[in-house]
């Protein structure tokens, strides 16, 4: 935790924000924080600065907050991402948050293993979860959207186009001729496909949504390798 | 796994490769071939192309082997790591296997914990084990070389300089004038730093061995996403 993330209404009515479970946790027996000292904090969706440790005991810390730092540049590239298995999609989540990634989608797609749509990671809190930990680590604090869409042909044929829309949009798919993409912060859009790849009927769908087929060449990645690679060959960080 | 591995033990007096252990269970057990099937394999340091399993029971598979293709081209990118914490270092190797690394150095750095160095992941078949995975992952046959450095001024002083000589070398150090640094296949070297980073001491020691400062941003990553960022910045995959 490099920035401890303060919600809302961690915020009292002294003006103090008051931490109790995880952050607490982690900042007496990590960080082995006390009374007086200062740590990096960002504000929820707000501004970034420091945290006067004014008291702090075995229940709670009270921090005295000072913002006046924006976060960092957001990354204008929006993900589309066939729902990988539950430990890949937590560090992915993870992943996209650090990198500055804002619009999530997670899609169905034929070989996404059905059961994956049953996992508790899935539930609004749990994907928060993953993704306050990607900003804690980077030094955000704007939460990224997250949008779930378990039908891969209404997705693709009623949002997918406008996605696209105005944007350098792209579908990673391994096939030998690689297009080379450059690295810039033109707004983007990636599809990144599910173990063993999209299938070609899907490609063709998202190709007449406006995507164009973009391959990193002939190695095979696993999904949490991807994510960040892909990222970083088409958003200048 | 995308392709299996052969070891050049594996093979018998009758031609053929006979697996048992980790990949004949995931033959058995996930993958659920037959005899007859064809699978993807290669020959460690050699060629690719098809197992033809000849026998399978619940001991061993026997797999005939037709090998006429190349390893996927190398990315001729040394790495120079900070030691990371071991189940850091695990998904690390992996990727850099992946990702067509052949030469990695595991050096010591000041914000390394020490006992870092005494994990068994530092034995030279652990490190083995997760480079092939990354290799039967990426469908690359070629063993990445890793070199395990306990002392980082001797190393620095001693060697660096060398190892720098006629590539691009870069030392990964979060700082605000952010250098851009071009995506191509010219030979490079890149020393990625320990969670806190690099101390101003060792940066000093690196450029005066002829590593120029490069920086992704204000964004601070954990080392097993920094690791491809970094390569997919630099290399031209």
């Amino acid at each position: 935790m490099n920035q401890c993330l303060i919600f809302p209404s961690d915020i009292q009515i002294d003006g103090n924000a008051h931490l109790t479970g995880r952050r607490h946790q982690h900042l007496l027996d990590i960080l082995r924080t006390q009374t007086g000292d200062k740590i990096s904090v960002g504000l929820l969706n707000h501004q970034m600065g420091s945290g006067l440790i004014v008291s702090q005991d075995a229940e709670r810390t009270c921090l005295q907050l000072e913002l006046e730092q924006s976060p960092p540049a957001a990354t204008d590239l929006t993900v589309v991402l066939a729902l990988p298995r539950p430990n890949m999609l937590k560090r992915s989540l993870q992943n996209m948050a650090a990198l500055g990634i804002k619009e999530i989608y997670l899609i169905h797609s034929r070989r996404v293993e059905k059961s994956f749509w049953s996992s508790p990671l899935l539930k609004k809190e749990a994907i928060e979860n993953e993704l306050v930990l990607g900003l804690e680590q980077a030094k955000d604090t704007v939460l990224p959207n997250v949008y779930l869409r378990q039908q891969f042909k209404p997705f693709v044929e009623d949002e997918l186009a406008d996605l696209a829309k105005g944007r350098r949009a792209l579908v990673a798919h391994p096939s030998d001729n690689s297009q080379s993409v450059s690295c810039c912060q033109a707004p983007s859009l990636v599809a990144i496909g599910p173990e063993g790849g999209f299938i070609d009927y899907e490609v063709d769908l998202m190709q007449q949504a406006g995507l164009k087929s973009y391959s990193l060449g002939p190695r095979i990645l696993r999904v949490e390798t991807a994510v960040p690679v892909l990222i970083s060959k088409i958003w200048q960080l």
